[in-house]
């Protein structure tokens, strides 16, 4: 038995408190845990209510982005295991500036500043998928190309949603591998593409969770496509990622402009 | 002059690094800065270059998630300013658990353990966009209600990725706001349906972006279209989210089921 709750306490969304103890976490691999995210937690009354709360629980750590230093009091006074991303870094950071941090309340933290140009980021992505409106090409950041099931469209989504990045996607499709170049209306635009692959075996995995037993999902003709595509990426020698064993934030870290 | 240069150095994505630099510089609100993400840092010699570069950048400061100690030394050696959210956090961590963490290596930060979940969720999700494909609306986790624009697509494409829940959303066209209920095919999932809604003024100048001078983007059109919905919403209790101050990220940190 070694089982802990973690709570994840923010004053706001909890996606950045979250992520930090996951990445914590994750230095200890044997720590079984569940873990709780409390956001908005951004008054006295609901900050006392939760520190209660935890306090009760037994094997409790606490991960917390908490701005005001008079929301994390109550959690002292619990007498918990508090690990505050501001407590522990935002001295550290007066120090370096010479300048003393003014605790403004949750709603700074976050992205929302430039929640419309990711929406409408997210609307290009979506007029743009899977080869849609290609007259529009021009307009985009990027054009992820691949063939089917490579995963263009969570990582344009992706992209448009974390970064704001309009990002178009084309498949390759059996006809377009069959030609010997690349579909005329992707050569224009050639600077912005980035080419998207996989190992067959997993590309066949894929398909075949959706159409078992069919042609599409077999594993030569996995590889065949698959093939086909990278001579084209390499004839236009093209930007390449394998995404074989990447999660969605690794690929799209990758091809984020720098 | 108060110019800084602000480098978020990672092992990994630099998601988490980069949303902890932030988070705290919001502490700041005087200081002007450019950030710079340098993600997969991953090995001794990229980041002796990195740190190399960054000690010739006047006014630099770095946050940092370096897993492995040694991979942080060349920033030490260089007598940087470094926040490194391992160094600061998971001592205090170990203390509380009785543990020794274990540097690990990048790749366990993240999210990639559930990688096909989320991919398998944006998937779900774009099958039931704007109405699509209502015969599956029972396989929801949630059912985003709300008139044309005001932000179901982004939110239930986000809540797919970063959470890997499957979220269909269905817009209130002004034919189904003038019938004297919900859609019929709604109905069986009143549980899982949640309100999206917005001032008037907000939805108006997002709707007139996109058509100018139109009927659909008139303030009394879009007030008109709010009002009924939310008479929908109230009828059968709904829980509703207004959307008018909110990033993506708090509408679905909202949205969330804990």
């Amino acid at each position: 038995m070694n089982d802990y709750s973690i709570f994840c306490v923010s004053d706001h969304t909890g996606v950045t408190v979250e992520s930090v103890a996951k990445s914590v976490l994750a230095q200890f691999p044997h720590l079984k845990f569940s873990l709780i995210t409390l956001p908005f937690v951004d008054n006295a009354e609901k900050a006392l209510a939760i520190a209660a709360r935890i306090a009760t629980t037994p094997r409790a750590l606490t991960f917390s982005t908490l701005t005001d230093p008079a929301l994390r009091m109550p959690f002292h006074q619990a007498g918990l295991s508090l690990f505050d991303v501001f407590d522990l870094i935002a001295p550290r950071v007066e120090l370096a500036l010479g300048q003393t941090a003014i605790p403004s309340g949750g709603h700074t933290h976050g992205m929302a500043h430039d929640y419309e140009a990711r929406m409408d980021a997210v609307n290009f992505s979506l007029n743009l998928d899977d080869g849609l409106n290609p007259e529009r090409l021009d307009q985009a950041d990027l054009i992820l190309v691949g063939v089917s099931r490579v995963g263009k469209t969570p990582t344009a989504l992706y992209l448009a949603l974390q970064f704001g990045l309009r990002v178009a996607n084309y498949p390759l499709t059996p006809d377009d591998l069959g030609q010997n170049d690349l579909p005329s209306c992707l050569k224009p635009h050639l600077a912005r593409l980035r080419g998207l692959t996989l190992s067959p075996e997993r590309l066949a995995a894929i398909r075949m969770a959706r159409y078992p037993d069919s042609r599409y999902a077999s594993l030569e003709q996995c590889r065949m496509e698959l093939r086909a595509a990278e001579v084209f990426f390499k004839h236009y020698a093209l930007p390449v990622i394998d995404t074989t064993r990447m999660s969605v934030e690794e690929i799209a870290a990758r091809l984020r402009p720098s």
